[in-house]
């Protein structure tokens, strides 16, 4: 039972899963758990099946009292408006004021914010970038997010959209993006999905043989090529050299916006360790004018790839 | 003379030459003059140079009892630290305490900062910008600098020396920088010296006559481009439309970082007006995803191209 009188939900708002927990100022987590956000066909039933799971949970641990809010973690959700704005990987549609919802279910105060800001403020308050007032987290999973701070705190730009890194341009007239239609964005290369394109344009090129041929066209993911690269396979470790080129050149456009103290990698895609982040880092420096080179960390997240968001959520209120 | 209480001292410090101005705190500039900054071997002699100029011009006024201090906008220049570090336009190399020499030689307090910070300083006072918290000024002249507002002021980052976005790549592989050796920059293509570069370029591969083709190689400059366009000369015309094109393909990029009220066109470069704005704003918009198209508004400087610097460096103070 907790005995902190400072208790927060953090939601992380996934496509496929909804993670939640209660967790104390601190950032320790007391219980957590998880629904399937697709079972939900609209924002009210998601909202009563999260009501459902939570109020036991609450009760169990006696917090009813010591609850200051629930914070929630969303692909597009605005933190200016409470909304989650036409978001493309979930079941709702339009405009859905999913804040004002939980907050009216639940009578506690509900603040939501993007996915990838909410990650950022994790990684500010329990993580590696732990004092920083400035610093950029990129996180890197099916799509590619960001979470910019500046002055010490979240950059969120005059309509709250700010830190769409994944869409800028990284090679002109470059490969077309599945959902945006623009050409060569950071996306497109950097993502889990762009991964596994690349993995299927360079097979397909290929004049050496690679496990990689083994699989099944929609079999080849990112996962995938992970699993040949540890397994010594050339073809599979270049898939990645190739994505960590490109990403240290796009994060070297993004130190010379903000000049951060340090970049936050995080994410799936950062599982594959040094064989993305080595590249990474020597097309980063590359890509600097002199007075930068040195002086901004590439840093992987300290952050659990499954707590980040939840506490960083927490944090909201 | 002046019946103001609150006059300040603005100084545009340029490589070749040095502009001040006595201005009052509403922009009013009460009597300007310049000074040859090339002319003075080390900065000592040049702020002893400056205080020969400025001393007659305050007694004249009647200032001295009404001066809160003296603002300075320079390249290279810290805000942090108020030096000038490494200029590589200015004779005076490594690292020179320019605040603290001046505010010694003048016994006035002074502030330095960075030449396209103090532009978008001048245009969130007097200018277009007047009143915006979040927008980007880009300065086009034989270089390309930036200072850019986010949540009401000047974006620093950790060391001072955020909103280096002529540095940042747009082509990828693309011409290499006759200063930084970087490829491909936005500098490269965009500066007054970029399109100087993008006209030769064209007029060595051109099928057509052109007007540009009278021009010996080191007297075609991006002014003569701009005359020769002016005279309706097509490939005149398609160079600015080809740096318009690139120009708003790295605005996107500019835009989805921090999302901000508008972009400010300003510089010498944007005396070609229409023929370059409207390319760039044709693919600024292309660049951009679909929340953000139509939402940030690209504007020109509607400051004097010769008072803006020392406009803004009076804001200092």
């Amino acid at each position: 039972m907790a005995t902190d009188t400072d208790l927060r939900i953090g939601i992380d708002l996934g496509g496929t899963n909804t993670k939640y927990a209660l967790i104390t100022a601190d950032g320790t987590i007391l219980e957590k758990g998880r629904i399937a956000t697709a079972d939900y066909p609209d924002a009210a039933s998601f909202v009563d099946g999260l009501h459902e799971q939570l109020l036991p949970l609450i009760e169990k641990h006696n917090a009813k009292d010591k609850l200051k809010g629930i914070g929630i973690g969303a692909p597009n959700a605005n933190f200016f408006t409470g909304n989650i704005e036409h978001a493309v990987n979930l079941k709702w549609k339009d405009i859905v004021p999913l804040a004002k919802m939980v907050s009216d279910k639940f009578g506690l105060k509900c603040v939501l914010n993007n996915d990838a800001k909410v990650a950022a403020l994790g990684e500010h308050t329990f993580g590696v970038a732990k004092n920083m007032s400035d610093f950029i987290m990129i996180t890197l999973g099916t799509g590619v997010g960001s979470g910019i701070f500046v002055n010490g705190s979240l950059l969120y730009g005059c309509k709250g959209n700010a830190g769409e890194l994944g869409h800028t341009v990284i090679r002109h007239n470059g490969r077309i993006h599945w959902s945006t239609g623009l050409k060569g964005t950071v996306e497109s290369y950097c993502s889990a999905t762009g991964i596994a394109i690349t993995a299927k344009e360079m097979l397909h090129n290929a004049e050496i043989e690679s496990q990689l041929s083994q699989y099944k066209d929609d079999e080849l993911t990112s996962k995938a090529v992970y699993d040949c690269a540890v397994n010594g396979d050339e073809l599979a470790v270049s898939v990645f050299k190739f994505t960590g080129n490109i990403l240290g050149e796009a994060l070297a456009n993004f130190a010379l916006f903000s000049a951060p103290e340090a970049i936050v990698l995080f994410g799936g895609v950062m599982r594959a360790g040094d064989m993305i982040s080595q590249p990474a880092q020597q097309s980063f420096e590359e890509h600097l004018i002199t007075s930068y080179k040195g002086q901004v960390k590439l840093l992987h997240s300290s952050l659990d790839l499954d707590d980040a968001a939840i506490l960083g959520a927490s944090r909201l209120v």
